[in-house]
């Protein structure tokens, strides 16, 4: 949190009136749980005083606030969405606020009841993993002045919507470079939905390198899928069934490339020998599968910490640096890629 | 829930009394979210009329409640807090509670400090997954009647603690008996924490088994781990560096079986040629690692589920038919254990 110099002499001037350290004061004004109640409240009053808690702060010291900030997340059975909570969770661990989680089981009926159910339950802010896109979406949230940070969007985001995300048009293009630098020609991708722009930005990436490379486009190359295990099997099998099979798969997240490889192996194919598979996200299922997975990292706990962050500022009252955070995706080397044999070319 | 006859006719009388259904009763009875408002209103009223809400629940109604219940849980880095979670959210979605997850992080001093801050925040009530199980550590929530389900304590429980566990005995028995019925006369076991009766359960099976098959109980073959991979990849090398060798590794999770796995591959071991290895929990996990993990099973999901319904019971002031419900384990074979060559007896 960035201060300025006569926010920072006010806050000095705060603590000596308090009898406190300037640490303290901060903590105060920061929700941060380790002060004892009457100091909190000593230090509380002369912040208001001297106009260093205003709007929606106010309310919250004013203890109009619920306490709660909610998540919503698409399901508890991907490590993806537990990745990101954990990173929620770190940052709202260090604070007196506590963390009520829902899942939308990838419905968006769920989620529209979600954010009816949201208007009764008063909640102090909601970080939102995947949440539908349109911005009219988030009309509830508006009405009850309640903030939010989107994580991973899908379909168009205003850009007054605060979001956070990873660089996943980069993402695929590196992944893809990368298999092409490994002597690769024919490149398959297997997609998540096609309706969320992370997995859209991933396709993107995928055909810049390939036209970077002056490689043809090959539609039959571009596989729906949908980040599951069996859509990763259903198209690998598909793929394989083409007169001429790819020699590389960019699997559009690791879960679905574990479907990859139950289906190579049903075939008795060998990865990285007969395949090359390449994942997205890094999540602990990339390190233990066999062999171990080459895939993008997508920094999901820091995205978590990072839209956490941002939301405790706007809880705060206070303006973000920037409604729009990409954090960096980047290439992890394992053992599920190979240099494609001279005689496969 | 069961409902005696003379309650049903009492709904019944209810329900004609609103001009609604006997299931439309039910629902406001149980908190299901599917019901108009001004229905609720009027069925709630019948009902308190006809004395069918009381104590707790006629608060709850009253709107007194908070709409939260609280999850208390080791952290999001663990697919068994992950699975149970997951059990715990099927149920609370079907209610309008909202469901609070806050982590321990493994630390006991986060744990009180926690329940600290229950006293402060209100909660309807609470799954406390592995907390700690002196009963007077519970009294915060006794004193504020919050009512609360543990799932999988640790120390000694009272028996006036509502619990929910799984046949952990009988696993470790069952997991011990099927590597002995496959010839493996040196068989080792990796252990979770000592603390845990989860833990402890599992190894007191071990023994049993071998007790009953007449073999050796080995005190250099039971190895003190705690449930992390780390655990198990440091007791394997230890195990291997006996002079003689287990030809079988009962691991105390599927996740430290990751580590076993680890430290097998790195002496260029061959699973299950060179030796056996058998998991407990069955986290998907399991059937993703190669090659897939024979384990014991224990039904996470349900246990979250069941102590969550559990305490809805007790939210509702309703009695709970049983204080401590044991889901059963069993064996699930796949890849990871074979008979023992008779050369190697």
């Amino acid at each position: 949190m960035k201060q300025s110099l006569s926010k920072r002499s006010t806050m000095a001037e705060i603590a000596a009136k308090a009898g406190v350290s300037i640490p303290t004061v901060s903590r105060v004004l920061h929700h941060r749980p380790d002060v004892a109640p009457e100091t909190r409240k000593r230090v509380e009053q002369l912040l208001e005083e001297h106009g260093l808690i205003q709007g929606r702060a106010k309310k919250l010291l004013r203890k109009e606030h619920s306490g709660i900030v909610d998540m919503l997340f698409p399901g508890f059975d991907s490590m993806y969405s537990f990745e990101i909570a954990r990173g929620v969770e770190e940052v709202i661990a260090r604070t007196d606020l506590r963390l009520a989680i829902s899942s939308t089981h990838h419905s968006t009926e769920l989620e529209q009841r979600w954010m009816s159910k949201i208007q009764k339950s008063p909640s102090d802010g909601a970080i939102l993993v995947l949440a539908h896109g349109e911005p009219r979406h988030f009309d509830p949230l508006h009405r009850h002045n309640i903030p939010f940070v989107v994580v991973d969007h899908g379909g168009e985001l205003g850009p007054d919507t605060p979001s956070v995300g990873a660089t996943n048009w980069l993402g695929g293009r590196t992944a893809t470079e990368y298999l092409i630098s490994l002597g690769h020609r024919r490149v398959a991708v297997i997609t998540g939905p096609t309706t969320l722009p992370c997995s859209q930005d991933r396709v993107a990436g995928y055909r810049s390198a390939l036209e970077t490379a002056g490689l043809q486009i090959n539609p039959a190359f571009i596989c729906l899928g949908d980040f599951s295990p069996d859509s990763g099997y259903e198209q690998t099998n598909a793929l394989l069934d083409l007169p001429e099979p790819p020699t590389a798969i960019f699997a559009g997240c690791d879960e679905q490339a574990t479907g990859v490889y139950s289906a190579l192996r049903a075939r008795g194919l060998n990865i990285p020998d007969d395949m090359s598979v390449i994942g997205f996200d890094d999540v602990p299922t990339a390190s233990i599968i066999t062999p171990n997975l080459t895939t993008i990292r997508q920094p999901l706990r820091e995205m978590g910490r990072v839209a956490t962050t941002m939301l405790l500022h706007l809880i705060n009252g206070e303006p973000l640096d920037s409604m729009r955070v990409e954090l960096t995706t980047h290439l992890v080397v394992r053992d599920s890629c190979r240099p494609l044999d001279d005689a496969k070319r």
